[in-house]
């Protein structure tokens, strides 16, 4: 299968989105990240998604800030599931990303996830539940993984409060 | 394969979430639909996920309003793909829904979709995206929904001023 | 000089949208209307802005709702000034639209206006000041919009309250 | 009368929630804090209050934060009086946690406090005056932290402004 | 056991908590309602919490909306629980009266429930769950209650689309 | 005439509300500054107000944060004009105290300025305005606070790009 | 002394705006309204303050709607206190008009009122308070209004369930 | 062509407004500074006006925070087209600037721009594409640019995971 393929709107988003790379590695699960802006080079949303289905990438992941065009323009390309991320913006601190890229209208469809690390971290799960389905080993990494994070929270230190 | 499952909250959520089963119909996708309150009901979160995993289904569609907990509460007990629907609440228009359903922290994803009956109707689509990435007939389906409501746009009538 | 080109997302946008086309009629503008979906029909947003270019559009005027895409969309792909009407959405009033259309990253520009009729309506004005800016008759318009519409406000009747 | 009991989503939510604790300590109310993670560790909602009604515990306070289902969650599984603390997230500030644990449907209620420690400190007070309509010595308790804290405001320093 | 008290700021706001009422009368718990303005009638604020303590009353229930300062302001009077809805306002739908009553400094505070008729409902529910924990008829109240909504829930009618 | 009475809920208020004090002594008024709590020491708000009545204040300013309920509150139990100042708050930046001070319902003003020093010290300059239309000496420093502020701006720098 | 003089930006607020006069003159406060427009009549502002100056003025109340610039220009142009209505807005429910009046820089006050009608309302009261500081007949009159609408909350029906 | 015209509310707006300066000289695009406070020095707005279109001058750029009033009042006295640009505020992040500055009604239009920086450089890109309908060189300037941002974005660097 092809690898997951994560873009995003600007070199900058990456401290963001590398929380997908990264939760796509940990399940064992291939990636291939670039920078695609809706705006600044618009040719390459169509050559971008003509090329994953191609290469048959199972899912998008693409992360984007403020008026976050990319991850529904992507969609409008294609017929992968997109999954969109907001990226935290600098003044209203994602709001605008967020709306921007759930709103969508009926006819194209986005799968947004949380604002920030968290969604980009959960696109990556997410993406790996869809691959799960028909992949019963990644369906294997997800479960352990979720195994793994109950244990460490049923084993967290004691709550105490701070000597006075 | 198994249909795909769409669960609400609420029966009065069923005027939103028709909008997915109907989509799902549209793109030739086998369908279920129930009733789980993930409060009034939380026993059945964990056993409508077993049984949903149990018959292979490849993806929830979870509908809900408010404290919409739903999704995120599905999510927890399964490794199936969960797909959000933020249901118009009577205040604050599904705002609230939105922030309950895709503010998720990390290690536990739910696709978020718009508020709504475009987010119903979307959550269909995605799913059958989901699907199609194994299935080619399915696959199709979604590209000739597409390309039919591409024409619609083409098609549509000449946009003219009223008479005065 | 070519006709103004208004584009909207949807056949639904033009109640709000004509009153940019009627504006710009009652400054003697000449415009043209047409549905471009950002969404469902991608391929347009390049060849109506090469169009455009190669017409001689002097102003775009884009609406869209939700997660509108459109103006800014057009904005990627043409050095003709784009103009955005957030159109008013059914949950959250066009404070989606308006945010999806005004945030946009430093490099491409969208010079937005209010939500809904009044911001349709200034924008045929605003791009009827651009043209006015090289064309005498144009802003002599302009300049009679405004004293007719200041003579409204001074000619209003008298305030008095109800009778008891 | 058992322990207040204490449930937070995440070792992180401490620091807040710890204000909860110290409250209910200064008032001689005896406390317990654990975490349990609605999203994490779904299958502790249900056995923690299943123990908690069997210990007689009296108030439930739980804070979480994002899509900040705890509160709801253990409110579905228990008829032990919950309260809810918004714990502010990176972003939204809590306002998403606050609209997620406030927003509960008719028939599963959560009492819910301010964001932040404020609100963690005042849970405790909450439950404190909750366990004091029946319990005198803790009642007060209250009336004592409220006459103090009556007369520090009383018994502030002059307002000078700076000099120049 | 006095009755639960059930103040709000205006008759206009009975329609409201009237659902607070009813579901006390529903789960056999006693009330008694009465209109106190914190802005019309503010020597109500204190005499109405002391006749309160006077006679008993386990739980106050205020609703009010805007500007919504009773609930807060009968918490500065008592150490009796005080549990705050947020009536819907005509311009903010109750966002305003929401962060009025939940937005408690440190040293005061008052329970919120949600905005509107559920939010009154389920103040009802939380003050006879605050009852039930001493007082075991109560409680069997509220555990009948939630038997009842869970049966509704799964017994209710099959889920099916709308004929074409 | 008797001082300004500048009251607000905390004393970690004063380092916003002594912008008001500043203001008022830079424009030759007197003024008197304290802290009374709403919330803490509720049994101030009444007797302060009959001193106020009784001194001959001829505006009140008062400033809090979060569910900012002494402006109003002081509105209530005097017929002296109270303008309100809206604190900063720690997680929502003041949209809280903005709302719960200027939402208040028909029958008790508030005459709010903005969120933080800029409307401390604008309530100081308003009640200035105030004292000033019967009292020709204060009309006459606002006038000359006036001017010095647009020669400022007049006489203010270049302005000129930074050095490449 | 010369009627309050009250200003709108439209024709269209004065459904809103006449609330403000009403309560002016139940209170026996003189007052006169018309219509200036920030954006339409710009020539009027310096005028009409030049001619409230000299007719002895003694408050100013301004209302508008979305970017309501009225009460905030007129305000520059004067030194007679401005207080200042937010007009509810199509969309946006009026918080662009709260926003747009309240949070004026440093220099240049506006004292602001709740959104619509309750607002305009109380923009008379405080107006009558103003003048009440200096005038007993006034300040009599606000009292007695006072008293009427706590005598009508006192003397306001039972309160009881509809029948079942 | 006389140089395109930045204003702005105060100093303390200029390292924002100056990136709309250092775009237009990047394009080629001659500009001018000044510092006109709408509130501060309200006699300037006319007469900048007055003087601009005697000059010539082909666009105004406005930039204002809080209760942003400049953009919307120079539009009121001009038929030169203004573009506004929301400077971000302390407290509220620039959302009251956006909306006092794109909220105008019907009859006087404004094109906005983002919050801050990047609103502030498409502000002068947006000025450069409306200079550039007519102005052949300064169309050829806006197309490298565009040029050269597309070709940033297709040479970025590889994105990797930081070593763990």
């Amino acid at each position: 299968m092809a690898p997951v393929l994560i873009l995003m709107g600007s070199q900058s988003d990456w401290p963001v989105m590398q929380h997908a790379a990264q939760m796509l590695k940990d399940l064992g699960v291939a990636w291939r990240a670039e920078v695609v802006s809706a705006h600044r080079t618009p040719d390459l949303l169509k050559s971008s998604m003509e090329q994953a289905e191609q290469d048959g990438v199972p899912v998008v992941i693409a992360g984007a800030g403020g008026a976050a065009h990319l991850p529904g323009m992507l969609a409008a390309y294609t017929a992968i599931p997109v999954l969109g991320v907001p990226v935290p913006s600098k003044q209203l601190k994602g709001l605008d990303s967020l709306l921007s890229i759930v709103q969508m209208p009926k006819g194209v469809a986005v799968g947004t996830l949380a604002i920030g690390q968290a969604g980009a971290a959960n696109a990556g799960l997410l993406a790996a539940q869809m691959i799960g389905v028909t992949d019963a080993k990644v369906r294997e990494s997800v479960k352990n993984f979720r195994s793994t994070q109950r244990e460490k929270v049923m084993n967290g230190p004691k709550l105490e409060l701070p000597d006075a």
